[in-house]
């Protein structure tokens, strides 16, 4: 096992990364103080959630599960209520626990469930995806969709601890595993131009889901966004740059009703885009950007977004929620590993690349 | 007008207090960033809401008004829900502002809309009641009801500045104004001796609306709050003594349904209950809660409970988010000004000052 921190000074918190340590009570052991809910999902619950309970129980908790609808409709105010509904009715207090044992869209509702639940209660991530341990269970972003937008409303609410066993991962479909990889290859292309050489190198490896490649993996992206995320927890400045792709990204999700695209496949095309934006502002060399579209077929990501009318794409870009006093910032590629944050991007430039990368 | 400040290190703010400071655009210009949302209600909105667009205008902002239904009710999901819908109609962004303009209703439920709202936007307290003047919009409390329980969901999201207009309490009911003043005598009986002899020897002048008198009231119950909330702005130890009278109150509200009584109401009877509990425990000199029912009565608040089966009062009070691992703490009384936290509270007591209380 590995194990790496999130340095934010007294809220610190490890993360810890192997393969089947998601049943090692010792590692829940310092953050158990009594009362604890386990939320997770009705795919995941049969594979996992007895195990966890049991790991849970041996370290001394008196152990609630909570079981949500699987995918991204799970993050809604619906669901959270009922999550609420849960909680009361068993009693938790404010010195309780709440444990997500699942993916990215359990991590961003139970542990937005945990940022408010009687003004904030004890979060405990335990990611079952690649998605999430190399990316959303990192960081405490937390949030719900709002009918108007995804992820409008939520909370920074840090974790306790970060528990990320690699072996859940071999009970994951192809598609979300390469879901995930686009997380991964996002964090490279903005932040690491090392590391997309790595994963050029190892891309099959991870694909096979071999263990080291996989934990290799979770481990240098959790270094990679623990160091953005201690200096710039709220995003005031570079932790706004792991957002690369997510801007035309969440248009893609968005505009297709939230569901036939995972989240992942959409910052792919999204990452694309981007690195073609670019481009086409002279700001990275065309290589660079064909680059990283290879590498992205390679891992069996789309590369082209949907068709949606140009006024649609302005419409979900303007309402997304990086838009800043009304403008859209775009996350650009200065090189591969050093994105930059770039307002007043000239809309044609934009209109261009939706038209070639839905063609 | 008086200011104080609220020490919370980078996050302090300032309190401002005075009598006809709500449309001086010079106090709110330091905090105005670019768009803003006034949340108020339908009773306060033609009283003051043009008053304050038209100094936020000044100040340089662009103004929406977003209007709630008045009451305890509007502290529900479905209204939060409606706030989320015109900020994001407006295409209010992270940069966005939230003042709050009411009472304590409108500051938990447009504090909280603030809290959560993309993740977090700026807040600005506008209180226009006594009870949000002296206590509420002060220290960054703000939450929503659940079906289970009063404020069971929410945050602690500080202001960036709170304005007092104590010129707003003329618009007032008696009632609304007593039941603010309950919230001042108990900021006295928990932390200050001397502001309670104050109080007595004042309390006509207050009634009667005396600008003088309502100004000292708001500032001297900021002071003692601001030090609790510098001290603890979470709520570990110290802040939880003004939780005085809550567990008994919260239990009258929550048993009448939310409504009969009004919040300052239920905190006045549920502050002379625990001061009755001290004097059972023999923790308060029995002349001491007198003084304290006396003081109540004179500001012509309730001193009794309504009736209510044991049983549900057991239940009310077990919910209550006090509620520490199973376990309800009360906040009791060594002296008048020197409360303390206590678990394991004997049930025997509590049943005797219910059965007293209600009789």
């Amino acid at each position: 096992m590995e194990s790496l921190s999130v340095a934010l000074g007294s809220r610190s918190y490890p993360i810890h990364i192997g393969a089947g340590i998601i049943e090692r009570a010792e590692l829940y052991g310092p953050h158990v103080r009594g009362a604890l809910a386990v939320v997770t999902n009705e795919v995941v619950a049969p594979l996992y959630l007895e195990r966890v309970c049991r790991a849970l129980q041996s370290a001394g908790g008196r152990v609630t599960p909570i079981v949500v609808e699987d995918g991204e409709r799970a993050k809604s105010w619906q669901t959270l209520d009922r999550i609420f509904d849960q909680l009361l009715a068993a009693r938790l207090g404010r010195d309780a626990s709440i444990v997500a044992l699942g993916g990215g869209v359990v991590g961003d509702l139970a542990g937005f469930a945990a940022a408010v639940y009687q003004r904030g209660v004890v979060l405990i991530q335990v990611p079952t995806t690649l998605l999430a341990q190399v990316d959303s269970s990192v960081g405490g972003k937390t949030a719900i969709n709002h009918a108007r937008g995804k992820n409008m409303i939520g909370a920074f609410h840090q974790p306790l601890a970060v528990i990320s066993d690699v072996a859940t991962l071999e009970t994951l479909s192809d598609r979300e595993l390469r879901a995930g990889l686009a997380e991964a290859i996002k964090h490279g292309v903005a932040l690491d131009e090392r590391f997309v050489g790595w994963l050029e190198q190892n891309i099959e490896r991870i694909l096979a889901r071999d263990r080291a490649a996989l934990i290799y993996t979770v481990r240098r992206c959790c270094e990679l966004k623990a160091g953005v995320v201690a200096d710039d927890e709220r995003e005031a400045g570079v932790r706004a740059l792991l957002n690369l792709g997510h801007t035309f990204g969440h248009a893609i999700e968005a505009g297709t009703g939230f569901g036939p695209w995972l989240h992942g496949e959409a910052v792919a095309a999204g990452m694309v885009m981007a690195a073609q934006l670019s481009a086409r502002l002279g700001l990275l060399a065309a290589p660079d950007a064909h680059r990283i579209a290879a590498l992205v077929a390679r891992a069996g990501l789309p590369t082209q977004a949907p068709r949606l009318p140009r006024e649609r794409w302005h419409e979900l870009m303007a309402i997304d929620k990086k838009a800043a006093g009304g403008r859209v910032r775009f996350v650009l590629l200065e090189a591969i590993g050093r994105a930059k944050l770039q307002a007043g991007v000239d809309q044609r430039f934009v209109d261009e690349v939706i038209a070639a990368a839905a063609a």
